[in-house]
């Protein structure tokens, strides 16, 4: 496509030659190829269009890669990928071998810090300016984070430490009212109440024109001016919040007028050395109509139809996890009064929506806050409720100590279900699901189980409310296998796998959904003779003794498949419980599962057969494992 | 002792009949208490010296337990256990089969939620106070929490999401500037300017008086007023940073007049709907000048003598591992000027305090924020500095995701010490250090080291400086076994492990510390005839592969044993390496570890027999394997 200016961008340098008018059209040049790309494979689009004017005009201010630039999640950082360099790659996205759609240290100088999750951002910037005044360096460092990301405790974490650290660094709030979904919390009123309270105004001059009329100050005046004091506490003073945590704070900023933006960014940059909090104003999904108007469904997209703004709907052979989880909630709940439902900013992606709907009072959506999900999941369960929070497998990694020191040390009844556990595909290494079969397992009282199927899900969903203590659902991202899903599930025994399928030569036990590849692989086999046993193992803990007492009395082969790091996961726990039992006959164990290693992003179709872990590579694995 | 009126308080029902006159003696009384017994065997004594007029204030005003009272981390609770029905079981406070040092849900219907670290208590609260409104109930819902728990997100994140609730609760904030050590952080310096700042008001009535003289209100005004508006943002309303929250702010009140704070939560509890929070000051250690003069050395305390505040120093066998720590990093930064050093409110107890007064521009005190911590390392890593971070095992259980996503995903080259793993004796459940080696062994690219000793700690941190990617370490509370500490420590090749004593009857691998227990073992097992080969496994992540190879050709018997849960524990690591070794001739593995539960408090002397982890059960153990 022919741009007038795109084209010649190669780095930011190109940027900071053209005249103010010059960059308006290229960032809508930028949109163009943006929307143009991501309807072809999809992508982060809404927060991505937000931020257009806004990384213009940093690295339009900045001396990047110099100057430090860091994007708090990542997701809003197509235009900075395309204008540092990133251009001609940029068709690549989020495919496999292509670039990522979140920053990487791996892939650009400009990408300061590699990212995916919310909230580090400040943090990781304040780190990198204490190295700088360590080594009496002078770049800059600005970090960039959404008012969603600013719910998390670690962004406070970090805030709380750089006020108090007298620094030079910026924070750049980009407010556009949206994370994922609505953002909800305190902070997130207060920064609305920043841009639209007029009151504060309002009074202070009413009071002002009060005073003008007298001509005498005498006692009076004292306690009008304790009323005033009281008066204030009501009303927003612009950015005094931030200024009582020791950030100067500028704002609110147009962010997408680019003109404004510089000139405060110029000023932040030749004036003020100590920590600064810019607060710009975006709107996510800026420029695309359709994704102004429905920022939600167009934050992250699958391919679309530019001209209409409709997602491809390859019709879904099966229903997603995520749908039998809402649905099978919702069930529950109209029986039950006690089960409530929490989820972290995620109420779409979970498939809680539903059940916000139709129980709008046992709903909490309490932001990007993973960790108090869960602890506040532990007080509602101490005040008699049943909580079930939903989260997806990466973010269940900040919820460790909470699910230990919260919820398993009195085993409180807390059900956490587990989305996108496993190879999620083209988010990459930050998304992928692959540690929560590690170390979940070691938390003492907790349950683990993973269904094979959307109606092992189900079952799963009502044994778990069954069972008086705290309990794991994993299940992946994406559609079941279109196995019929039964209106009342029998509860499963806790700790028992099931046997699926009959064989002589060996037992493959498979965990969660690749219980479908067990079955390809036993078809595969079997065509050269091999007749294998397979056993899905529905639960990672606890592991029922007898059960595999008889598997290892019946075979002298076990392999274990899970879409788990083999580092510490379900094949470890077989591992084990193997050597516990001490079987009369030697057993030998192959653990196939992913790798430990961070694995690249990409359609699964492509990234497993990397890893060795595509049908094919696997039944190569145990013929040579079985005839060895 | 005789007391003229605790000895008559069975409940909190029994203060609320009292006159304050009498609670202010009442309160002189519990202070002898706390006193008396906690010089006679150590215990968390400053704080809760500082929270006795304020337990009682609370439950006078609260129908507790109908009420919920919940204490943050709970070392402050002494005084709220003692009128709470445990008076007479108080001499037996963090003694193996007494009462806990922190509250226990199984130990008291007063205990709300069981606690130990901090920043949980709004997360809980807010729960409890759902829960609460779901089922219609109408107790109230107090969470006491300490200026320092202020700093952890997770105490954020629940203000976030309480303060845009619009439910009945109250946090008190127990504000005595200190948590374990000097509290940092912006937050904690507005909670002082709240107490300190003058200026508002000063400034706020010379304008007043200015304005007093003009008897015409012009444009002048108008510009004025713009000058107040921005002067207004340096000063501090008191409480105005809460208000913005959400919360309705009220203080500061003193912490140790109980008349007023009984008059505050009555209003509060009389007359206020919404999210509250009140301020208020006390004083860490009141009431024993000692601790009044030195809070941090009285914090958490052995056994002393209470006329001289003298703490019983049985001179220590050997160095600490905290000291041996603290020490050698000094060393290495000497030579090395990259080393920076990161602790999160524990610089006393890591032995970084060292390090702080020797390179003072180095080392960062975060405070209470755990998962900052390793962010913001991550950021001085990138920055070019070799950050070196120092945390208990049980708050390293905060930083998971920080691990994976910010050091781990680009393989930075961040050391992380973590002391105080495995059983730590009286603190109980929450502080024994059990899962670190389980949950980080998930973590790719990671190197887990654990000392047999202090010379090898020593040779550890410098084998971990010398290693261009992350590093753990881990090592036990207290003294070393007096191994002579090299000058120059020969670095350890990454993964090898030692063997340490010959034997031929089976090899027992032990990680850490336990190293001595496995010679004493040795040592009986030697005069039943029973020979045993004792390999230091030095690493749980990565194993050599050849080394353990060889030693499943030499041994058919292999006995593991650790500091750490053996559920996914380093015994699991060992297991799978037999796996996919798969030996020509059949292992049996031995785990020996703590069990996969919450262990108690009590002296470790006392709790590892009933674990049956003594050696003599050890020897048990391992006799009953070999001849099965």
């Amino acid at each position: 496509m022919a741009y007038q200016f795109l084209n010649s961008i190669n780095s930011p340098a190109d940027i900071r030659t053209l005249p103010i008018p010059d960059l308006c059209i290229l960032a809508e040049e930028i949109r163009a190829m943006l929307l143009i790309e991501v309807s072809k494979h999809g992508g982060h689009l809404a927060p991505s269009l937000g931020a257009v004017e806004l990384a213009l005009a940093l690295h339009y201010v900045y001396d990047t890669p110099n100057d430090k630039l860091i994007w708090d999640v990542g997701h809003q950082s197509y235009a900075h990928k395309i204008i540092t360099g990133r251009r001609d790659r940029f068709a690549s996205l989020r495919q496999f071998g292509g670039i990522s759609g979140f920053p990487r240290i791996s892939e650009s100088p400009y990408d300061t810090v590699s990212a995916g999750h919310a909230s580090t951002s400040i943090s990781v910037g304040l780190g990198i300016a204490m190295a700088r005044d360590i080594a009496g360096e002078k770049h800059d460092v600005v970090s960039v984070i959404g008012d969603g990301s600013l719910s998390g405790g670690l962004a406070f974490e970090g805030l709380n430490n750089l006020g108090s650290s007298n620094t030079r660094m910026t924070v750049v709030v980009n407010d556009n009212k949206m994370s994922i979904s609505k953002n909800v919390g305190a902070l997130s009123r207060y920064l609305t109440r920043v841009i639209t309270d007029r009151r504060f105004n309002k009074i202070k001059n009413e009071v002002w024109e009060l005073l003008g009329n007298m001509s005498h100050v005498g006692k009076g005046i004292r306690s009008l001016v304790h009323n005033v004091d009281e008066t204030l506490k009501r009303f927003v003073i612009p950015g005094k919040l931030f200024e009582d945590l020791g950030l100067q704070y500028l704002g609110p900023v147009d962010g997408h007028n680019i003109a404004e933006m510089i000139e405060v960014f110029q000023f932040v940059k030749s004036s003020l050395n100590v920590p600064v909090l810019v607060h710009v104003i975006t709107q996510k999904g800026k420029g695309y109509s359709f994704a102004e108007m429905d920022s939600t469904k167009f934050h992250g997209v699958p391919s679309f139809t530019l001209s209409t703004g409709d997602m491809s709907a390859t019709a879904p052979s099966a229903p997603k996890y995520s749908d039998v989880f809402g649905a099978t909630l919702c069930e529950c709940a109209r029986v039950n009064k006690n089960i409530v439902a929490i989820t972290a900013a995620m109420p779409d992606g979970t498939g809680l929506s539903k059940f916000r709907d139709e129980f709008p009072t046992r709903f909490f959506d309490v932001g990007i806050a993973e960790s108090h999900a869960i602890t506040f999941a532990a007080g509602l369960a101490l005040g008699g409720r049943r909580p079930v929070v939903a989260l997806y497998s990466s973010f269940v990694q900040r919820t460790f100590d909470q699910l230990v020191h919260d919820v398993a040390l009195d085993s409180l009844p807390v059900i956490l279900c587990i989305d996108r556990a496993g190879i999620v595909g083209d988010d990459g290494p930050t998304h992928h699901g692959m540690f929560d079969l590690s170390f979940l397992r070691a938390i003492p009282n907790l349950v683990m189980m993973a269904p094979r199927n959307e109606n092992d899900l189900k079952a799963m969903i009502h044994t778990a409310l069954a069972h008086n203590g705290p309990v794991c659902i994993r299940y992946p991202r994406g559609s079941g296998t279109g196995e019929p899903i039964a209106e009342t599930p029998a509860l499963i025994p806790i700790g028992h796998p099931l046997q699926t399928h009959d064989g002589t030569d060996a037992v493959l036990v498979s965990i969660g959904d690749w219980h479908k590849t067990a079955i390809i692989v036993r078809e595969k086999l079997s065509s050269r003779n091999l007749s294998l046993c397979i056993v899905d193992a529905r639960f990672a803990k606890p592991l029922n003794r007898d059960f595999y007492a008889d598997l290892f009395n019946k075979f002298s082969h076990v392999i274990t498949l899970e879409s788990n790091n083999i580092s510490a996961g379900f094949g470890s726990a077989v591992a084990e419980i193997a050597a516990d039992i001490s079987p009369s006959k030697p057993i030998r164990q192959l653990r196939i599962g992913l790798p430990d290693a961070f694995i690249a992003h990409g359609d699964p179709a492509k990234v497993l057969p990397t890893l060795g872990l595509d049908a094919d590579s696997i039944v190569e694995k145990i013929e040579k494992f079985l005839k060895a």
